[in-house]
Formats: C-alpha cells, sequence, structure tokens
C-alpha cells in the first residue's frame, strides 16, 4: 500500500531563490497551490491555479495552431507493441520509458499495449488509412493530450512520468513543405515563449546527437533558467520519409507515380510552465506574466470594523472590470490585508488593486506591479475609478513588458561568445550560461567538449564569423553553436 | 500482429435512417469523417471534424461549469490498486472493465496501476489531503480527461474502450450542499442538451438498481432515440459520506468537530455526440444543431468556366463573417456544384450560401436550410450582401430552434401514458419510445417489468395522478416512472 500522502515536502516558507533554485522552485509550486504530489509515483496533481496557467498556454498555442491552418483530432492512448516498434529508432528511443498494459476486462493480453509516450506510431498508421491521393495532403492534425513516459523521480512540469502536452503531426507532398512546416511552428514556438510566457529563447537546429529519435532533423527553443542551466523548451521534427516508410504513408502524385510522404511533429509540454516560473520568479514567490496568468488583478479592501464600502465598491468594479474581459478576482476573505498581499504575491498576480475608505473619498485606487521590488520606482500607480480599464490594461502590458526584459538581459548577460578551448573549459567550470563557439560540427569534438564539462549542444546557427576556428579541434568551423549544461 | 485497417466499414453510400439506424449510423460517422476505426480492438480516432464537434461541447458545457463557481484540474491517469479499492461497491462496479498497467520502464511492477475507468478514488485521496477546515469548502473541481473502460466491441461514440469526458466532483460541508450541487449540475446538463445539443431529454433520480457503483442517488438525463430506445447521456451522483469515509476526507467544522464531508461526481462524455447524431440525422446524413457545427455556413461559389468572380466575392464574404465572429468555409475544391452540396449535406452543416454570377448582379445570395427537406416551403431564403450576417443570424437561431421542436415532437409523441399492466406489455412489445406508469419504487415489481419486457426504469418524478396504482403490483404507487429499452 503506498504512503500517503506521497512525498509531498511540507511548505511553510519559501527559501531565497539564489540560494537553492531546486529548493525555491519545489517550495513555490507547492506553496502557490500550482501541483500537489500524487501518491503514484512520479505523478503530480495540476490543481485550478496551475490548470489556469495551463488553459492559458492552451488558448494562446491553439488560436496560433489554427491561425496557421491546423486542426485538432483526437487519437487513442493505447498502443499495440507491434505497431510502436515499427520505426526502429523511434523505438529505441522509447522502449525503456514505456508503461505497458498486460491485463484488461480480468483477462491477460496476448499482445501488450503501450500507454502512448508520443503518437508517432498511432497516427502513422492512421494516416496510411487517410491519405491516397496529392488532393489528400497536407494533413496538418494537432492533438492535446496526456502522454506516460516512465519516471520515478518527481520534479513538478519538469519530470513527471506522465504530462499533459500538445503534438502537432503534419504529411506533406515534398521534402521542402515539411520542411518549412517544421521551421514555421519552431517560430510558434518562439513567438510563444517570447511574446506570451515573456521567455526569451534561442530557436535552432539541434545537433545529431540530441536529435528526436527517427527524425532527419531537430530544432528546439532553449530557455535559459537563474542557475545557468540551458531548459529545451519544445521542439519541432523535420522526419523526412523515415515514419512514411516505416507505417506505409503513401500518395499517388501529380505525375500519377506512388511516393511516400514527408512527415512532421512538433510538441509542446507543461514544462513550458516550468521554465517561466524559474525565469520570473522572486523571493516572494511567483511571477506570472499577465498573458499567462489566470488572475490578471486582484482587488484587496481594506475594511475596519464593520465597513461595507469598500468590498462593495470592490465588486462594483470588479464587475466593470470582467465586463471589460479582464480576470479579476476580488478577494473577500476574513483575513487581514497584509496575509492577503504576501498570499497574492506568492501566486504572482500581476497587479493589486487595494481599496479603503480613503480611496472612495478620492474617487481612485492604488495599484501595486508583482514586477517590480518593493519600494521601486513605480511600483505604485494610482487609478481614477472612472479610467481603471485603460489603467489596467496599460499597466498590465508594462508588466508583460517589463518581465520580458528582465529575463532578455539575464540572458544576454549570461552569453558569452567563446572562441577559445581553454576559456571554453574555464567557462564551463561555472556552470553558468550559454557558451556560443564556433564548431565544425563533427560529433567528437561536440563528445570531446560535453565529456570534460557535461556541457551539451543546445542549438546551432550560421558561422559568426567567417574563417573562424572550431574550439574543440581548431579546423575551420562551420556553426556557431550554443553550449550549456542543461535540464 | 493487428490487421491494418481495423475493422472499419468501407462506406460508399449512408442507408436509408429508417431502415437500420445502428447500419445508418456507423455510416454516417464515417462518411461524415467523424471518427475512424483504430488498430486497437474497442477505439476510435475522432478525426478533425468530429472534434469540432467535441470543442463546441467542450466550450459551451465548460462555460457553464465555471458559471456555476467551479475550476478545473488534472489528476494522474495511473491508480493504484490499492486505492481503487477502498470504496466496496466502488470497485465491484468497475473492476471487471479495469486496463491494468503491470510493467513500466522494462521492469514489473509490485503493485498494479489502473488506467482510471473514473477518478474518485484518486481525487478522494488528494481531497483528504488538501480538506483540513470548513473554509476550504466548498471545493468545486471539474477534469477534462480521457478514461478507459475494457469493451472489444466499437461503437463509435457510444460504445468505446476509451472515451473522453468530463468528470466535476465537489466536496461540501452538510448533505443538503451536496444535494443541491447533484441537482444543480444535473439542471446544467439538461440546459446544455437541450439548448445547445438540441437534444431534448427526461431529467431525474434514477431507481436504486440503476445507481452509480457506491452513489447514494443517481440522477441523468434520459434523450430518446429514433429506433425507440433511451440513450443516457449525462449523470450526476450525490455520493452522501461514502466516499469520504473510504478516502478519509474530513474537516474540523465551525463547532470544532471533525466531520466527513459531503461529496458529488457529475459527468458527460462524448456519447452525448452520439445522441446528437442519431436523434438529428436523415437519409442525406448529419443535421448538426448551429450551436454544435464546427462550421455553421459553407460558401459555394458556382463557377463556369475561367470565372474567378464568384469565388473572390465568396471569399471577401466569408472574412466579413469571420469578422462578425461566423464559422464559416467557402468551398474553393475543383469539383462541381453538386458534389459539394452533397458532401455538405452529409456533414449536416446547418446553412449552405450559393453564389454564382447572377447573384452577382443582384447583390444577393441564396441561403439553403439543412433542417428542411429538399423543395421544403423557406427551405432557401434570399440575403442582400450587406445584410448578409444578420440574416444568417436569424437563419441560425430559426435552424436551432427548428431542429430541437422536431426532436421534441418525437419525445412527445413517442411518450406514453400508461397505467394498465396489459397495455405496458403490449406496449413493449413495439420496444418503441417512453413508457410512463405509475410504480410502488419496489425493486421486485421493478424486476418484474425489465424481466418481462428488458425495458428498464429510465428517470423518475412525483407521481402523476393521485391514488394511481403501481403498474406490476396494483399496491398504491409512489412514483411515476419512465420505462424504456436502452442503448
Amino acid at each position: 500500500m503506498p504512503e500517503l500522502p506521497a512525498q509531498e515536502p511540507l511548505v511553510k516558507e519559501i527559501p531565497p531563490k539564489g540560494a537553492d533554485l531546486s529548493a525555491w522552485y519545489t517550495a513555490v509550486c507547492l506553496k502557490a497551490e500550482l501541483v500537489s504530489y500524487a501518491p503514484v509515483r512520479g505523478c503530480v496533481v495540476l490543481r485550478p491555479y496551475g490548470f489556469g496557467l495551463w488553459e492559458n498556454l492552451q488558448r494562446e498555442l491553439d488560436a496560433r495552431f489554427k491561425a496557421t491552418g491546423h486542426e485538432n483530432a483526437y487519437f487513442p492512448l493505447l498502443i499495440p507493441e507491434s505497431l510502436l516498434i515499427r520505426e526502429a529508432e523511434h523505438v529505441e528511443g522509447f522502449a525503456p520509458e514505456v508503461a505497458w498494459v498486460t491485463e484488461g476486462g480480468q483477462e491477460k493480453l496476448e499482445e501488450r499495449l503501450a500507454i502512448r509516450p508520443t503518437s508517432e506510431a498511432i497516427i502513422g498508421v492512421m494516416y496510411a488509412k487517410w491519405i491516397q491521393s496529392h488532393r489528400d495532403l497536407p494533413v496538418l492534425i494537432n492533438q492535446w493530450a496526456n502522454v506516460v513516459r516512465w519516471e520515478k523521480a518527481t520534479r513538478p512540469f519538469l519530470r513527471t512520468m506522465e504530462f499533459l502536452w500538445q503534438e502537432g503531426h503534419t504529411a506533406h507532398a515534398t521534402a521542402e513543405e515539411a520542411r518549412e512546416e517544421t521551421e514555421r511552428m519552431l517560430d510558434v514556438y518562439r513567438d510563444f515563449a517570447e511574446n506570451v510566457a515573456a521567455v526569451p529563447v534561442y530557436a535552432g537546429l539541434k545537433s545529431a546527437s540530441e536529435r528526436f529519435p527517427g527524425a532527419v532533423e531537430t530544432y528546439s527553443i532553449e530557455a535559459l533558467m537563474p542557475d545557468g542551466k540551458a531548459l529545451q523548451s519544445a521542439t519541432s521534427h523535420y522526419l523526412g520519409q523515415n515514419f512514411s516508410r516505416a507505417y506505409d504513408i503513401t500518395f499517388s502524385d501529380t505525375d500519377q507515380q506512388m511516393k511516400h510522404v514527408y512527415t512532421t511533429s512538433w510538441g509542446m509540454s507543461w514544462r513550458m510552465l516550468g521554465a517561466m516560473i524559474m525565469v520570473h520568479g522572486d523571493d516572494r514567490g511567483l511571477r506570472v506574466p499577465p498573458k499567462m496568468a489566470p488572475i490578471e488583478a486582484v482587488i484587496v479592501p481594506i475594511v475596519k470594523g464593520d465597513e461595507t464600502a469598500p468590498l462593495e465598491k470592490a465588486r462594483e468594479l470588479a464587475a466593470g472590470l470582467r465586463a471589460e474581459g479582464f480576470r479579476v478576482r476580488v478577494d473577500d476573505r476574513d483575513r487581514s490585508p497584509g496575509f492577503k498581499y504576501s498570499d497574492w504575491e506568492m501566486r504572482g498576480v500581476p497587479l493589486r488593486i487595494e481599496i479603503g475608505p480613503r480611496d472612495l473619498q478620492s474617487g481612485s485606487v492604488t495599484l501595486v506591479r508583482r514586477d517590480k521590488a518593493k519600494g521601486e520606482e513605480d511600483s505604485k500607480v494610482s487609478a481614477a475609478f472612472d479610467a481603471l480599464g485603460t489603467t489596467l490594461r496599460t499597466q498590465l502590458e508594462a508588466v508583460q513588458a517589463s518581465l520580458y526584459a528582465q529575463a532578455k538581459l539575464f540572458l544576454e548577460s549570461h552569453t558569452f561568445a567563446v572562441n577559445d578551448r581553454t576559456v571554453f573549459f574555464e567557462r564551463c567550470k561555472d556552470r553558468s550560461g550559454m557558451i556560443d563557439i564556433p564548431w565544425c560540427k563533427r560529433a567528437d569534438c561536440e563528445a570531446i567538449l560535453k565529456n570534460q564539462t557535461s556541457a551539451t549542444t543546445r542549438v546551432m546557427r550560421e558561422l559568426q564569423q567567417p574563417g573562424a576556428v572550431c574550439t574543440a579541434c581548431g579546423e575551420p568551423a562551420v556553426v556557431n553553436a550554443y553550449f550549456a549544461q542543461s535540464y
């Protein structure tokens, strides 16, 4: 019988973020009631406030998928073993992580069923059935789903056995179209990360050693965490004809020839939430970018004795703001204002609106911004009742921009252009930041650098300096690559 | 190795609905591309057009849940066996249907993990952890999720091994509050079924023999299918303290006493889509109520030779309608108008807008309504370009109302008030409709009626005629109950 509750640490206060990022992170995820540990090893429950973050991610990302021509569908959770193993590299990559159903309806099954670790296999089988002609192409489908990859450790959002994600799967008549799709979706992820989650990223092609099992090319977006480690936040794969050959997805082209389609797949999971939490949080708790915030502004009435006017006014203002489309909550709990301030700061609500008896007379309220330190200039703004919506909109935009700017500054000040091997090894001792080096693109050079430092290639980009040499071997470099420790 | 593709019937034409409802139903689900059979026994894929129906159900239902104070969360897919078996009746009801994970990460597990058939068990454990005080109550949570109940047959939406649903789980300080919640959510389901899916239902309490395993009371909404069988379309359960005792969910009440909470659970699955399809469809295919329609109107340009003006105008009109919030598609495929008409009729799009060269001159278009028979009065409506949005809104409302009215008429004309045992048995021979009888509420009378006719109690309501006697035993009746054959 499993112990109940599972190993969820009891959190009274969150430790300082700078001292131990990992302890701070777990504490804030629990204390802000984003997650709770489940009585199943490796699993967490996404609590309502955490699910509110996921709903905003879903809404924003889904709108971008639809704007680029994709539709949603739903494929089965269980995949027969014989189907999963058709693409050799794919199964080799995923087999060690699979959870197997071997009994159902009180009978032993003849064939084991895998709980999907990802859906290329089952989707490949269906595409083979649906696609006959060039008229059926492209197929542009996304799925929002849960997946399971066997895992005993539990780190909320970053490492769990079951997680929520979306996986896009597309099929195209030509390699060129499929490559375009792969890059288009990478850019959708970059746009979402930067403009919604306010997390700046490096987006680009990964090295061969870091590819998705079965892919021809893997692209990713990479964010930088406060401890100097990179966090891969979404991936987009060009699969070429690897899966269409394994699953026999063919079409009759305009020239009447039967050909195999070219496929892509791309995914973002709730891991993105982990990146957002780590990048923006501070010693007081979460700082949620307004576009991701389940509550954009909380109104705290300051009531003395039996006064009801501030609370009534708070409700009236909240109703007006809701009608204008804002996500607002009135905190009418029987608690002190100080308790409420700390509580909503912990949950990272971007704006707090304080309203007391004096504000009723002046016809204005005070807005307090969560992106600023206490006492910092502009951390408090006054807004007249009749201009509250306008001020709120402006201030939410300002908070969104300021969180992004702070994170961008951190990324830039922790990215180091290096072209000397000794300096590279020195830098890696810090384990801190993205190290941008010229590289010959040979796997053995990558291996040398990795083995001595445990830093890995995150993404590559064009060679920045013509004539630069590889940091590892001194031969002519072909690309620049960001190396970093990673999650 | 499973046969590929699985036993999906090839559909060239759909058979008449009246001749064989079951054959019609399967054919229309496949031909309209709502679903496709997966290579896993008992599973279907929800294709983009079918998923569009599900998205509309989700949006409408989710808004109603939030308006009644609920929040979404996500709980783990896998439940350790020792937790599942804590509520005795519950496990007895579900154990035969469970799929078990016994291997993970290349190891045999010490304890089997159930794939959730429903989530009372895992949620009960979490609520025990979260709820301490009366201040923590009520807890009002909903989950959108996939569940698995072992099943070998496959009937799209109606009977599948894995299905999508939502399950609400709430905890309250008093029995009264929990009972109110149970009835409130039943009414949300009734409202959704009638006003969104345009499916009239009987809503009420079920008899003891038809209760959810572990519930004190089960309520449901029951729709009537064209073959005269009832289809249970959603359920709402008052669980009393059965689960709070099994999972030890206690709170310190205002009087400082520790008490067990009262819980409810309620769910609607994609089965509701099956009801909607059967109720409204006709020999030409689906008829989708506008509020559920992925495409509210399709614009078919009628082009001769190299003309491009109608297509251009179609695109311009579509852009304008989309800006007004309508879900519109332009069919620009290289196919004849006749082919397109049939194709969209099959998919049940509520309105078709035809636009040809003559319409360009007259500055108006023809709208064709899918709820009317061909040639029926009012089946075609003309709309000026500049009044298209207004006309569309009016006509969509008219189609929604007319589909509901047609279904309501069918339900009413197939509901039979009976108070004589012989007449009851005669009626049951028809296997056609809801038979409304006075009943003493004793299980043996229910069993007698069921055993002889295979009709079961669907829902009960107040006794309609004071002094009426039970149709089975002739003793004084206590309630009226709808009996019917059922899915």
